[in-house]
């Protein structure tokens, strides 16, 4: 029996989300499943993080036990070979002893996607929030770097949550203009609350369309009110992009 | 009654191609209900390449008449509100005098896109072609290069097609790697035959492939015999990405 470490992408567009649900198609079902029938019984999938339904990965990652003796570069194949193409394992490796993709993961890092243009380019119409009207990427930018820090994000967690504690730590978030219409969001922490980047980005938009000042964005996290923050930004702009290890954790590989 | 030049931007995948077809959903289908729904009465819509089912299009041009008195943006906004979002208008103009979408360009440009590695990525499945294995990219290039010029392309011609003369001037033929995984290949002259940016990419893999020699590409010209050339790339790598017009004729915008 041996633990394999996976990285994953997926493109999220008509998946339920990352985990498994009464109905529809999730990417942990379409793993175990393809898992499940390569090993001839049941597999469990865990992943390090649950991205909502519409939400992609670059770097995902996910961890399982197979019976069957099978090496990484076998393994990629076979199960790729039993799923869509809209999911690929990017990278597999023998996970070292002890690895929880969730609990062993020493940050995460997120990206999303604003297309800030009269008309969304067809080729962009999953992957990015379409935002018509003026905004001001410099004030985003400013705002973007205040959530830096170890701060209670209880404001930008989704109504109806129950996480034990709210305190994160954000190691950067930055924002800038990547071509004329695209707006690039990215942020790196050591965890994040669920809709956590989607409002930060919903709130920072709010900022960008000069509605609010940037020093706005310091008040929201001090008043812990969800009703404070700006919208939740749909799912089809965000990514995760990449999950992080401690060294000795670290990919073989 | 004024016409209008337009520019289009589109994903192909699931759609029968530019040209109206008995069933399925085609661009000029999408395109004409939506300008009839505008107008109020049934109108035409002629397009400057029938790009085949799956082929996508950065830059198609099109142009059609309205009896409807219309500024060109409030018609870019209206009929982009009557289009799925998987086909998009980028730019408007009146139309010069005489301006025919077909007879009156002098250059198109097309991309073809190939995904060189041992798994897809998801984000690529429907806008590249999936080639494994070794590829000599130099190799690929040189043959590329020899397209270059006016040549009779009937070799590169699906087969069955009747044109009057296969006979068509490539300005410029250039292939290149632009990351790890990506092969991107460029070609632009005055006219294409059905098929025959596919099928140069097919015969460009064979010679990447190091199956054939670079110079074999001037062989497969100088035969005429379809046989001879490489299969038909898929259509999902391929972008219509530019139409030139003369002088006189480009937009006003």
């Amino acid at each position: 029996m041996a633990t394999f470490k996976i990285t994953l992408a997926y493109d999220g567009t008509g998946f339920v989300g990352w985990q498994r649900q009464a109905s529809g198609t999730s990417i942990q079902g379409l793993l175990e499943d393809a898992l499940s029938d390569l090993d001839g019984r049941p597999v469990t999938v865990v992943g390090a993080g649950r991205t909502d339904a519409g939400v992609h990965a670059l770097g995902q990652v996910a961890a399982f036990s197979l019976d069957r003796e099978i090496g990484a570069e076998v393994l990629v194949r076979a199960v790729n070979a039993r799923l869509p193409p809209a999911v690929r394992i990017v990278a597999a490796a023998e996970a070292p002893a002890g690895f929880h993709p969730r609990f062993s993961a020493c940050a995460k890092t997120y990206r999303y996607r604003i297309w800030n243009g009269e008309a969304i380019s067809p080729f962009e119409r999953h992957y990015a929030w379409h935002v018509t009207g003026d905004l001001d990427v410099e004030r985003m930018a400013g705002a973007a770097r205040l959530v830096e820090g170890r701060h209670d994000f209880a404001v930008f967690q989704a109504s109806g949550s129950e996480t034990q504690t709210t305190d994160r730590e954000v190691f950067s978030s930055r924002l800038g203009r990547v071509s004329p219409e695209l707006i690039q969001y990215e942020i790196r922490g050591d965890g994040f609350l669920r809709h956590m980047v989607r409002t930060i980005v919903g709130t920072l938009v709010e900022i960008g369309r000069a509605r609010r000042p940037v020093m706005w964005i310091d008040d929201v996290l001090a008043s812990r009110d969800r009703a404070r923050a700006g919208v939740t930004a749909p799912a089809a702009g965000l990514f995760l992009t990449r999950v992080d290890y401690p060294g000795l954790l670290a990919d073989r590989t």
